[in-house]
């Protein structure tokens, strides 16, 4: 520390500014955000989950927004209504784009089933929104019931449940489409990988 | 990709998990709060820039979370009553304990004048809370009037002004103070470095 202390209140202070691109080439990497929809099951969290490792592995900063995270925290406030359900996407969506300022992969696991909703994130992050279709087909999803939650929708004991009595309105053209249906976990990770390699999101 | 794709809906995928733990262990830092408090005019926005400035030519991974970026992005749908504001710091709260789980050095720059808002997002973020009060006069920074508010807030024409017409609550126990009305800026960037090394934050 300084032992000069300049008492005065004209000291003039300038603005520094650390960019994006100044993080990214720290990172050697792309700041993105792979936003990953599909059906409850369909293997969203557990896919993002394993192309975070990989992409650690390799050194890369990235971080899972994923529903837990954000029902407990940010959107603590917000119901499962129509409207605040687009709100919890929304926000979601602007953080995420925080985070793509901050230089970081950052991957997302969502039911989000509108394709407007979707929209809005991409209107928000930018040319750095990598949309990843979940493609599992709702017979599967409703087969692996891993949670329950199909059993209860089919009961009515949840109401608006995607795929049963709420619709899921699949990406058109998502720029990544992963059959987690039926491919192995491995598999999918590499697509992903690939596409960002393909991409020059990781140059690795 | 994997040439062999196993059709089955039976495949078992295993969830995996980096850990906070595991993003620090590869920045070489901890993720932390430095939550910059203090009037308009107190130089918290200069500073916090000015600090990710000195930390990123360290290597460490940084981001500045201000009043523009939230406002017009993540905060759009709030005002500036008495309600909205609690909103707005609980939200930019949220937004940093993410950050901090992603291992990121994080920086803010809001008035955020009552005690009350900055321990809630002290219990958000938890002991990675580093409140660092931007400790300049009033009366400095009403000299100074960068932004020509206090001149308007003095006329009458912006309401509950903090300093003027709604209370400042300055931090009983900040981790730091930095005399940000007397020392010059490369000072009080000095006395953040030598906080966040004294405390482990960052090892070099």
């Amino acid at each position: 520390m300084s032992d000069v202390k300049q008492k005065s209140s004209n000291v003039v202070w300038h603005d520094t500014q650390v960019t994006t691109a100044m993080r990214e080439t720290l990172n050697g990497h792309r700041g993105a955000v792979l936003w990953f929809t599909g059906l409850s099951g369909a293997g969203k969290s557990t896919l993002a989950n394993a192309v975070e490792e990989r992409l650690h592995q390799m050194k890369a900063r990235t971080f899972v927004i994923d529903g837990d995270n954000v029902r407990h925290g940010l959107c603590a406030d917000l119901s499962f209504s129509d409207d605040d359900r687009v709100e919890n996407i929304r926000r979601v969506g602007e953080v995420a784009g925080l985070f793509v300022q901050a230089g970081v992969l950052t991957l997302t696991a969502f039911i989000s089933p509108f394709r407007a909703d979707r929209e809005k994130v991409r209107a928000i992050v930018g040319e750095n929104f990598i949309e990843v279709h979940c493609n599992t087909a709702l017979e599967i999803c409703e087969s692996r019931d891993v949670k329950g939650l199909y059993r209860k929708a089919r009961a009515g004991e949840i109401a608006d449940f995607t795929g049963i009595s709420s619709p899921y309105e699949a990406p058109e053209n998502p720029e990544i489409c992963v059959d987690t249906g039926s491919d192995n976990l491995s598999a999918c990770v590499d697509q992903v990988i690939a596409y960002l390699q393909a991409h020059g999101v990781i140059t690795k």
